[in-house]
């Protein structure tokens, strides 16, 4: 470790480790059953519950979050290691409070929200009763550019009134899922960056349609779903807005640079997740005289996977640290790079690993093909890999516009 | 065109393309919707059997068999152009009763079947009423080395009892399929590649398990899909082995050339439809102040695209033109070679595809994840890469060795 | 062979192989220790002129013009095979008659010189009596968009007065390069495809000085070299300029397709040469217990080399064929992709045959770090490989338009 | 910076960025131009000793060993930052005598020579009065694999009689080389780690046979240069062996960790170097309607190589803290992935700079072509990567073997 954690963050990260042990990757066959049951399907397994208690009551809640206030004190860069950890299961990071979209929704109403805001929405939210979405992403134009988005939260006397359709609003099918954020345009004649703001909208409003669920090749995500969501003449009163009109952009960026962190981190979790499958797989199997683990080319693939996980996990440590030292937006083009780094070697590890388990690593037997589909989709999310490379290169430019004194 | 098609086989590819167009796009939606309704889920879509009435009525119908008795007298070059026309869509080639595995097991049957045989089962797969499986690969082992297979088909009496456990059976589950082609060892105690032997199996007879629907990448595939199959104390008369005991080998050898120019080729559709279906997004949509199109880094993905798309379809044609002129057995190297390149290019494309579309691209709006889903099972499937690397490297070896006078 | 050539055709490619066995390979040593013999440097190795002598006598001989007055009357298609056996080694296009940029000036004579330019400078080109250069590229600008090219070609009486820097004129520096052909500016107020001219240039003319020989990773290609040649108010009579002011543009498109096939097929044969290296390198050396032949890494490169050189090779056989069927412009998509393929497979593949020899492989032992340097220059002559992805990415969207009737 | 360095460590970073900006980048021309003339090929340019001087009188000097009698007291870590610096120049560590293989063999002194040796040897390559080699590799075997090593270090009386054949012993040419130190069998029937031992052998002793320069690429590399050593029947006391008979493999892989870290931070140094020159080329030039350095795909390639590079240094810096802290022997593995993960970087990050400097790229008017040549040798050099991704796999695998407990 380039850095040392603090010893409550290393004891943190032996009882997270000990927790997914006994408790989650048992508990995957058992979600998957459950969920099998067409009866079940949009409903929550029981042991997804009984496990949130019982990670709260050890303690392993909220870490997420880089205050004692809410979360538990971590930094960034120490909460990486354990975050890294939670993502070698897709059923973790619910269990500890610690899952995608609600850290951020959680992120944005403490920095963002007044007090009773912060009371309806963001305790229920820390105490794991209540789920959330964020509604940003259209379906009809390039929402990498936000500056493209159609919806529309117009002010009618002490309402705004919402009208748009959004989609990849991940958990708006769970039934637990009470409140969304939704970003759309208060003013389209402001300047760019000024036309947008940030809502809180009840789930139960009026006018809000689950359109339909979406799938990510063929998985549906149930219980949590990713849904189109229509919004038809939504009202909400005026004080549902988040710090105020024309705010919208600067609330996103804001969400951002933790959460990168976050999504960076497990997908190493899941490189590594998929490197051990690889090599247990090949140390059971035999082909043409030999165990798969004596091949020269089996061998090529497990000392790739290595390199590459391990120049992405300290890429994305190094970037925690910069944003715990200076702030995100130091950061911006660390982060933006690991936004880009981390999935594509989720993708080549779990590739390799698919490979060595023939037929067995597209099917459901193994974790591979959903982890796979899941770091695909990391590409997209918060935009596709373009946009963050036009960002690296801006910033690479400048800087070195500012040294150019350095005569080569 | 390095080498022309004969006019013939220039008409059928007009009729092919218009086909495709005027029956085959507007019905996947059709098929897909019909089969999202639980109830549908196993059954048959209507319209499939419609289409194949149109396809079968207007001669485009057993055209992959390079003969005129059974197919169209097609060679493996002029069919490898339709083939990839066909390959565009996932639910066309059986439409044209040229889907995988039905050709392949038509091909045994045609070759290594006697008059009994072909009476009771060639004939109604050409006539596309009945369905058939290939039963070959196992869920313990590695089945890249056909050596490990464990299924065992003893003879007791006039019988042979077949007791294996199968997986990746496609085509199990659905209703129509009738007969299977199992493969297993007759003598554990013979030479390695004498040990095996292929023999009928109708779906019907008692012992027959359909365990449980494989996914992949959470497809299930419905209604073909793939199955596990156990085969438990099935017992069937002794003239349903297919060639003489021992000569597995021999018919999974004569069974694969052709099969891997198909495979190949309809991948070849599957980068083309990507490809356009890439160009026609980035011509609607618009991020950052132009249209994607117009975007430098997308014409890159574009270029990039075809040049792989170029040579993958070159080096199949020359392939299947191989076959042609001197048979699979000289061709095998290209065969490997085709087997190995075509998936790979088409995941290429796929995947780029998949980027331009944003969210739309990993969900069910378009085929690309699905078919995406496809192109990596087919790197799996026969074997992967690595077992054809083998062969490459060995074929290229003996060839230097020969030529070895020529000093450099 | 998917198109076979005719056997005359067939019957110089033996010739040629026979050649290159008996005297290019055995001659390669002795031009290279000539050479080393400081007092050599810039003096052409007799083993040279002699070998000129017996290829001409052989009808080995102006190979590359595709019409039987000038050559040997071989399609473009047949070419290619031979061109290929050449490119093995960088001593065989002279020695064969057929080197750039003799060729392709050959080419501008005779399609775009007069009858008194051709006897002058054609003929002896012909005879192998003399050699030429082709004065292009510009030291301080981005030669790729050649509108950006700043030599003055200034009409004054009967005279041009040329005035300019070039850059990598190949072959300046060779005791027996009589001419040069020239582009410049004649009218830098036209429109930009309009300002250019080709003028012929006698290397004897005042003013025209050799600056200094480039190196090219290290080697300065002796005797032939690639020089920076100022051409300081050289003066030349109006009859040198060819076809017509301002058809500098038209005359460089028309210079290029064949040109592009030659070096393609010759990228080619030095792939194959390295791959045959590598081979036979891995039959003779052991490490940690076993030939380097029997290991698995050592055959998947053997494996991807011939993957990539088979598509490759493919690729640029079918545009030579269509440019023999409808002429260079139809296959410009064509000519842009083996532009850029074909040098990135021989680097790969030469690259591997480097690692294969370990510290052999970047020495003056073998020929590989040379033939390195060379593919690697070929990505950059005639522009980098971006200007040609452009040009490949218009066509292919401008065929998708044409074709959008096609619904997905 | 994920770890911070000490402020000494500070100064001396910033001390040598302007050491690099005043006096090596200038001097890159003057050394070329004075080799350039023939008569200076093989001697010293006088710049090179004048500048050695100035270095070491600002105490800029012996900077690498980690430790305060001999070097300066940095850790590797911090020794790290400084190496990147040098690294962008090859002229730079000579000048600070930190350069390979006079780090590699002072630490082989200080290790495992006595009194005597250190005195005669170490203190003046200490002062970088004169130089040595390392005669390891050989020309006839897989060096690889040291046990092919063939070189015979007999014993006869009170001296060792040396017989061999060595190549790239790089620095034998030189005029200020005194020592080598040769490795080579004292005992052919020990077992196969225990038969090698290393040997001081003085540069003017008869026997020793300087047969030639080897070049790298066209690069001779004057006036250090790479030579094929022969040693026919050499004599020296016993007293020169080093260590004892049988422990040259010992003395091997001490020797080897801290130069791995050196190797690597040089290339991480070149990388960056070449990223500045494709910026400060692609402001400068002008193509097809606008600056390079405002085309989308110039920005792809300098986002990818600050994303290469990056991770690359993340993973050199934190292998040599590891070392700090544990030993060579404990960061076996992460020593073995540097080896193979920054060269890769620096050719890609090279390559890319050649591509957007056009013919320049590949001449001698910018570094790039050198560097690339050595980044390239850099793959080789101990071995090439083959070998390294053994090792890393088997580690690996080790581990997982030890955490198997982890059910997935």
């Amino acid at each position: 470790m380039l850095k040392e954690i603090s010893s409550y963050a290393e004891r943190l990260k032996v009882e997270l480790l000990d927790f997914m042990e006994e408790y989650i990757y048992p508990a995957e066959k058992e979600v998957e059953e459950y969920l099998e049951n067409p009866e079940n399907r949009w409903t929550i397994p029981p042991i997804i519950e009984e496990l949130k208690q019982k990670a709260k009551s050890q303690g392993l809640w909220n870490l997420f979050y880089a205050d004692d206030n809410y979360g538990k004190g971590l930094t960034n860069y120490e909460y990486a290691y354990l975050c890294e950890i939670m993502g070698r299961s897709l059923i973790a990071p619910e269990i500890f409070n610690c899952n995608a979209p609600d850290t951020g929704n959680m992120e944005v109403l403490i920095k963002y929200g007044n007090e009773e805001q912060k009371q309806e929405w963001l305790t229920p939210l820390l105490e794991g009763e209540i789920r959330s979405i964020f509604s940003m992403t259209e379906p009809t134009i390039a929402s990498s550019d936000a500056t493209n988005i159609q919806t529309e939260i117009i002010r009618v006397g002490n309402e705004y009134v919402i009208n748009g359709k959004k989609w990849w609003s991940t958990g708006a099918i769970d039934p637990r899922c009470k409140i969304a954020i939704v970003m759309g345009k208060t003013d389209p004649s402001a300047e760019p960056h000024k036309q947008q703001s940030m809502i809180l909208v009840p789930m139960d409003t009026p006018g809000i349609e689950i359109k339909r669920p979406l799938k990510v090749f063929g998985y549906d995500h149930a219980p949590t779903g990713h849904a189109e969501v229509h919004y038809n003449n939504v009202r909400v009163p005026i004080s549902n807005l988040l710090l105020g009109e024309g705010r919208g952009f600067e609330i996103a960026q804001g969400r951002l640079g933790p959460g990168r962190i976050h999504h960076a981190m497990r997908g190493i979790g899941q490189a590594e997740r998929a490197l051990d499958l690889l090599i247990d797989r090949a140390e059971e199997r035999e082909a043409f005289g030999s165990k798969l683990i004596d091949k020269d080319v089996i061998r090529v693939q497990i000392a790739e996977s290595r390199l590459e996980i391990e120049q992405a996990r300290l890429l994305t440590l190094s970037t925690a640290h910069k944003i715990d030292q200076y702030g995100a937006k130091a950061a911006r083009k660390e982060i933006a790079m690991i936004k880009i780094a981390v999935p594509r070697v989720a993708l080549n590890v779990i590739d390799r690993a698919i490979e060595v388990h023939g037929g067995g690593g597209v099917s459901q037997d193994f974790p591979l093909a959903e982890h796979y589909a899941h770091a695909r989709t990391l590409r997209i999310v918060d935009g596709p890999d373009q946009v963050h490379i036009r960002d690296i290169a801006k910033l690479e430019i400048r800087e070195r516009r500012k040294n150019k004194s350095i005569k080569l």
